[in-house]
């Protein structure tokens, strides 16, 4: 039997019909990825495989890395085939991660092949993929995954002109919305802080010099993405920021800022709670759901930075988050009525029932499940990441009300991962079942799956 | 067959041939519990299945409150019907929680009742259970239990009166034993402490003006509880303190908090494990065994504190145990022979295997397993935290010593945990035997889970 | 069947014919241990199996001493008779710990005894073990379990006489090479500082007056262990340090040790991340591997330290790393091209995912797997501390690369563990296979489970 078949991670019969029944058909929205919109508003084509598949997946790339090639073959200027030789080289030996299995998922979804891919086998998978690529588009990969709508993850000044390009085409039915990610406007603290800005004035004709016109232009920017579609924000944080402070003291850290001098940790620290704040109270206003990723530690390895940049994979998973500071910080949001929908992930697998504990303080009757631990992050984005977040969750919270899977990524045939997370929930749902732990009730438990797998984020976030 | 049938959770033959052949018959000890002795003594009876479920069970209105139903219609004066119906309704979304399998179990147990609870059974459920409630007393549900002895928590101003009545009453054979809880003592950083010095001083007629009158008061206190049959107590601490520190500085400090004054966090640390030194050194005097609880984070939700008080729902797990602080803590306890029985708990499941390691450096000869590390506890009370927990334990430590199972419960019919507990102990250890990771010996293992089960813990305890 | 069986841990096909055909025959190289060289180079024969088993192993007194076991009859004056029925005798208790698999697999490899160990069977097995014992010296130990080198932990002030003795007798073919472990020149902090340096200089033949002449005895020493055949360093330490600091600074640090007086806790952290980096450039200079193990909390009872000294089971699990600070001194390593092949090492098990995460961002072209994620150590040596540090490797790295296991021990029977390695390994590989999560292509998976069993660790520390 090929590898990735009809019943690939489902090991039990009631897993099967599970999924197969309730999962399998149901379209997919993928509700934060880094897509590029202006290569969907211009339905890119790709030159090879290499290009799509390695042109800037840092998760290939550390693996490929580990097992010491040189990083001339990873991300310089050895050529395509070079680099995809040794791509599928390393394959036998990452037995265990995902990136095997998403590998041959992919293979078997966009392109048709059933076998393995190694050092044998690179060069007939590398005239496969490059003769089908020839006549795929990047929409024609999303159509190809019944995806029905995606966000995708933008800065304030961001003109969304590709957001509009691709609404205004008929032609192409999957929605693609902007997210609000205002990164570069809370990191006080980090290079380029004035410069950020000064271009957010420029974009929102706005003049800045206090804290209060800071908010006026990012108001004005909410206002625009709004307009486009936008229903959720997403921050990067290194931690949960939290600290007492008032609007006459942020406004002195931010003109210290502003004057190009260095803020303190914890002005910084300041600083981030009180515009995360103002920033939470606009997101209520509007209906937005909040995203808060924490504790990924970035750029580790200098030298490696210094000639490749940022997101090439030399990040780390962090220390695990302060549950102290987490729920003052959720809290100063509550007691203000300034909390919406939210959603949290951690770096750290270690944070999973803490999370889900912490979240379940700060439920109540807006909606159902208004705060969620968000499905397993980058390096927890695995077999036992999602497992394991799946089991904490169902512990220590309400499973039933999960939003469920996001692929989080910078690719067009990243799609297989809901595949492969709804195929995981089900196994999981049905070995509870069949060992007797719950009951083994078709129509209950086909609800609970196919609202995780689709519905509850559909309703969630309004697509 | 039904979902709570003879062999729940038993997924193999020998833990189905142990659990009935060396379990399913002990009675039970619970040794830490929150019932309320009033309620045995005067023999309550529940108006209904809402009063009995959902009158103080913050577990069970965390899941409510994550489905989004109101607090009225939770806490507040919606109709009993209304509250219990809501419950029905989110059971199909919390499969994977232990609430769903407690909830069953007891449905079962109590009322002999054999379907699930969901909206369409609720009315059904509803007229079983208040039927049978009507001639079912608290001290009926107790003996239905096979309990044989519970140690509730108590405060050192509580007269005890009620474990008096039950003591005296001779219709009624389980022993109701009181267990020291003094964090009102300990908690000098806490509000209302003068005011509890004051009741402290009341109670035990002694005039307390500075640390060593207040030691007079809690021993006179600890002696009272002593005839009382106490032989444990138990600590709620933030964290498990620990700071060099003398009579003299720790006196200043308490009258400094007596005087009214706030005291500072070093402060409060030093008093806080200067009283533990000197109350442990009376646990070892009187032979009780201490249980320390640590690492909850409480009340984190400040508007629904305003409006619910503690205990409805708004705690989390709090940071992981600091090592160093733990063991420097029982240390300072040992070197002095001040160091009693001792059950450790943390509510963060990250620190299982720290707990099991620190713990078996402060093992002696003066009995077997004199430091336990306790039951999953809080949200850690779940299959998975269960299972770990007994994992860590039995991997690092020594299982065959473990006190096993306590409630840790406001209810009167949460006695199925133990069975549940049994059951899960009984299936690890077939699991272990079967696939020949440890020799299927049944006489061994059968002499393991009944000492887990009960044993272990009369032993222990001396009940 | 027996209990220690052909198929021990091996619970599926799969794992049957890849441990029988491709790890079961291969040798033993064990990198890491604590063996004594002179009882090598002597041939030392024990008296009998308390002195083999009993003599220093304090895994096995801890778990003894919980049982309630006095002191006396563990490490004290009664007879070994006694010391091992008191063993024997808490086996049963035991199970679930490795401890009790271990001691089965010794009892079978190197006694031939099938049955099992407790207070029935502790006079025959003691009887049988013993009359064995009588013809058994350690070499032969070494032998009977196919050990083709191991490498001892040593101080820079060792003579390294024993390994020269063992490398002239040429009728033992196992190599028996030294490791470098400075822990004493880097604790600078610790009591008995001053004097180690005197002797460290009186050794090389060098006067120690300032951080320079320091380094010149020290790689004098290093020269000596090289022209040994060493390999390997290996560093004990409480955290893995990092500060930014300088010559002069570190010099001036250094000479105020050196004159008697104690050093800050900050002032400790710049030496020693200094002294670690010095050490490391070397380390590349010789082509030497580096081992970092960090995270142990040592002889946290005074009282049982008092009187039995280090290494008698009063150590714990520490606190989890600190990612940013791990990644800082990594760093600061890599920068200057001074970042040799590093394994790394925690005893805190939540650190597996975080480990594997960040160690991969550090590696280069210089060879395939150059940081690696060390076996499972100490407190994780056992079933699921091994399967959970696998199962990390293989979902955030590269589990092909690895170069597997290591006993650790003091014994010259703990070998099996070796064997039990393997033996999981392969059963964990064959989960994957046969529930379909990878494919079951047995030349693939044969050549992983040989390469993470020898091949490797053969290729990384070029044995």
């Amino acid at each position: 039997m090929e590898y990735i078949n009809k019943d690939f991670l489902l090991e039990n019969e009631t897993a099967k019909n599970l999924y197969h029944k309730y999962c399998e058909e149901l379209p997919i929205i993928d509700y934060h990825c880094h897509l590029n919109p202006m290569e969907i508003a211009e339905n890119k084509k790709f030159r090879n495989i290499t290009e799509l598949w390695l042109g800037g997946d840092h998760y290939k790339w550390r693996l490929i890395r580990a097992c010491g090639v040189p990083e001339n073959e990873i991300t310089g200027d050895a050529s395509d085939w070079t680099k995809f030789y040794n791509f599928a080289k390393i394959m036998p030996r990452i037995i265990g991660n995902p990136l095997y299995q998403w590998t041959h998922l992919e293979l078997k979804r966009y392109f048709g092949y059933d076998g393995l891919l190694n050092e044998e086998t690179a060069e007939t998978v590398w005239n496969l993929c490059n003769s089908k690529l020839e006549n795929m588009t990047v929409r024609q990969m999303m159509e190809m995954s019944n995806v029905i709508a995606v966000a995708t993850t933008d800065d304030p000044v961001d003109d969304l002109k590709a957001h509009e390009m691709i609404a205004a085409d008929k032609s192409f039915n999957i929605a693609v919305l902007p997210a609000w990610r205002p990164d570069k406007a809370v990191n006080i603290d980090k290079d380029g802080f004035v410069d950020y800005i000064a271009k957010l004035a420029d974009v929102s004709k706005t003049e800045i010099k206090d804290f209060e016109s800071l908010m006026t232009a990012l108001v004005s920017r909410l206002e625009y993405f709004n307009a486009h579609g936008c229903c959720a924000s997403d921050h990067g944080l290194d931690f949960v920021p939290y600290a007492e402070t008032n609007t006459d003291e942020v406004d002195a850290i931010f003109r210290k800022a502003l004057s190009g001098e260095k803020v303190t940790a914890d002005e910084a620290e300041k600083y981030k709670c009180f515009i995360l704040n103002k920033l939470h109270a606009e997101y209520v206003r509007l209906g937005w759901a909040s995203q808060l990723h924490y504790g990924a530690v970035r750029n580790v390895n200098t030298a490696k930075f210094a000639k490749l940049g940022p997101d090439t994979g030399f990040d780390c998973i962090g220390n695990s988050g302060d549950p102290v500071k987490i729920t003052s910080f959720l809290n100063s949001l509550a007691k203000d009525n300034n909390l919406p929908r939210t959603v949290l992930y951690s770096t750290n697998p270690n944070d999973n029932y803490m999370l889900v504990a912490l979240m379940n303080s700060f439920q109540d009757d807006s909606c159902r499940g208004k705060l969620q631990h968000g499905s397993a992050w980058w390096f927890n984005d695995t077999y036992n990441g999602m497992r394991n977040q799946l089991t904490a969750l169902a512990e220590d919270g309400v499973l039933g009300n999960f939003i469920g899977m996001l692929t989080d990524s910078r690719s067009f045939i990243s799609y297989p991962r809901h595949e492969y997370f709804r195929r995981l929930l089900c196994n999981l749902i049905g070995e509870w079942a069949e060992s007797g732990k719950y009951p083994n009730d078709e129509k209950m438990l086909g609800k609970l799956v196919s609202d995780i797998s689709f519905y509850n984020c559909k309703e969630y976030f309004g697509f």
